[in-house]
């Protein structure tokens, strides 16, 4: 087996009885400073804990800096009634239940539903702004505003599952990078914690002594290797595994269209397969967030997606990453958005203006779609949408548009 | 953790030290007398190893003995040359490479290919029967009869990437059931081969040593536990996990829709389990074969296959196994075949009649689909059928049918 091929694979263990010596001991380590290390070395120490955290790059932040900073809490944060909505626990956890899949894990998203508004105030304890503000043009915020419906709440057939309410909590800054002011913030509040960090540090394998219990870690600095020892435990969240070609092709091939990749150079697995090595159970790894939003501007959503077959295929007002994974997943990565000028605005997200055309009939031409196949959705769309319906997808009337072609 | 949760995960392994005896000590374990547990024990014992295996079920058999008995077998066999097909393992590799999804195992189809007129000649002469005859009326035969199309050789685009062949050879049985005649072949060729057999032993665990190698397994019998060492290996053949609850939930739950479970009671995932335990990294652990078979009567291809918006979806001659798939994950679970007089047979697999009208207009009403999207379909369908094409799905001509409504 090739060197290549190990990267896919869970990493060696070391045992203890090959640990020459402790270079450091403590309570317990924390692998990887994204938002989940951040949030678990503030807690260890909270508890009690002599708390080191051991981060690859030479600083905080990981794939956390580098994403929107919105985070999922709801049941009624002070920015939900600053902003005028009503929200609970309950309908968060109907919405959430009904929306995360065929099986959902009923007591985490219960556990996450009923303590959201206090993560919400945790956050703010720790120094994370939000703007009581709401923002409409989109699911993630291209302006400084806070609150904004980051997924389906709006959408078929979910309004009737559970009462709808924006959750999406973006941290105060004014673009889409708002992941960097929230990992600043919480790298902060790490410090002030009183946990220790040690960037530069690459957590290469876990030590188990003979019952297989993890009791630390071997890492490699400038220099060479060093072991460090965890009396408590240790806490893995070096994250993802995107950048780990191996990996995805192992788990989760599917994954391999997708262009940009939102992640740090250390999403590279190297945490799970540690985890696995250990003896843990790696779930649902040909899961990946795909995204793929249409909006902002919020006027696209008029426009009608369709496949390469003419037929539409999702309601246009999907939450961005439903709309990711079933392009991706169901429609062989290619799918197209119809407008007509009034319609047209140039998308904030990467896309490519795959035709012009003045009839459905050439633009089915240019395209190479089946002959009659636009023009037939065209009609049907446009026969019910004269009346404000749409038995497809069931869009809210104010999202249908009449093509006059 | 409840004993119910633990189902679904690696079983616990048993360490060497604590084994006081062995009851028995031979030189290879084979856990499960299905298929691959039988060819993995005429195979050790022909290569000069003394073979025990292990089966929980009162005799040979397992899964196998439930499928229909159709191996997958090509490059030029006896039976393929008797029936005047021409095929290459070069073609059968094009083909299987094109089609097993985004990530082949080049090496193993490789592999597979290279020896599969080898591997047809292997099952002949351990005793297994088949007949000189082709059967083309679907994938699998409901005669005696033992080649057809088990594939979508003859499906776009799979022709223009390698040569089509029927390469699914089915054993000699008069009825779907051929599975069981294949077995009792195959149990057969493992008692004469001198591999011993031993039923109603449940393998529950692994032994490892110091070093974490296999060196022998727990097994459960009447009266209690045994071990039994294995001086040069274990092969775990002990198949699915389709009757885990807690497994499919965990790896699967797509799955969990699925209604008729081509499985045996002994498919609840432990062999997977045992495996995972001793450190085997089990992947595509989200696959499974789905199948939703259309023809035979091959007549009913020449309907049209919708999904709940009236809209065509994939070709009607595809593989049973492709439309399941596409039928489970892509369309909710939710597909309609829809045939007029002339198309319409009795389907052999179980399939319910969702509603019987006079005209498209009537149907789309009965089926409660969106007005106008099913005469749409039919429409643009019939005026590329009236020319002899499907530039939708690019059916052969033969296949596509006017529809006079």
């Amino acid at each position: 087996m090739s060197a290549k091929r190990d990267m896919g694979r869970p990493t060696a263990l070391r045992d203890l009885a090959e640990v020459r010596r402790w270079d450091r001991e403590v309570d317990v380590i924390v692998v990887g400073l994204g938002a989940a290390g951040a949030c678990a070395a503030i807690e260890a120490k909270r508890a009690g804990a002599e708390v080191l955290v051991l981060e690859r790059a030479g600083g905080g932040g990981g794939t956390s800096a580098l994403s929107t900073g919105q985070l999922y809490l709801g049941g009624g944060t002070a920015i939900q009634q600053a902003c005028g909505f009503e929200d609970s626990a309950e309908e968060m956890y109907k919405y959430l239940m009904a929306s995360c899949g065929p099986n959902p894990d009923e007591a985490k998203i219960r556990l996450f539903c009923d303590h959201s508004v206090e993560h919400f105030s945790w956050l703010v304890a720790e120094g994370v702004p939000f703007k009581e503000s709401f923002y409409g043009e989109g699911s993630y915020t291209l302006t400084d505003d806070c609150l904004s419906y980051s997924g389906n709440e709006l959408v078929h057939p979910y309004p009737e599952i559970a009462k709808p309410a924006p959750r999406g909590h973006t941290v105060l800054f004014d673009g889409v990078e708002s992941g960097g002011v929230l990992m600043q913030k919480l790298v902060a509040a790490v410090d002030r914690s009183g946990a220790v960090v040690q960037a530069n540090t690459l957590v290469e394998t876990l030590v188990v002594d003979p019952h297989r219990r993890v009791v630390g870690v071997v890492a490699r600095i400038v220099g060479g290797e060093q072991c460090y020892r965890a009396r408590r435990g240790v806490i893995l969240t070096a994250g993802g595994f995107i950048n780990n070609r191996e990996m995805v092709d192992r788990y989760a091939p599917e994954l391999r269209k997708c262009r940009l990749r939102a992640a740090s150079d250390g999403d590279d697995g190297r945490g799970i397969r540690m985890g696995m090595a250990a003896g843990g159970d790696a779930i649902r790894m040909g899961n990946g967030c795909i995204v793929l939003p249409i909006s902002p501007p919020k006027i696209l959503i008029k426009g009608i997606l369709v496949n390469r077959r003419g037929q539409r295929f999702i309601g246009e007002d999907a939450y961005q990453t439903t709309l990711g994974e079933v392009a991706l997943l169901h429609q062989a990565g290619e799918i197209f958005l119809i407008v007509d000028d009034e319609t047209f605005a140039r998308p904030f997200a990467p896309a490519e203006i795959a035709a012009v055309a003045e009839s459905p009939a050439e633009l089915e031409r240019e395209l190479g779609f089946p002959e009659g196949s636009l023009q037939h959705t065209l009609a049907v769309y446009n026969e019910h949408a004269s009346r404000g319906e749409d038995p497809f997808f069931i869009l809210f009337p104010g999202l249908l548009k009449f093509f006059p072609w």
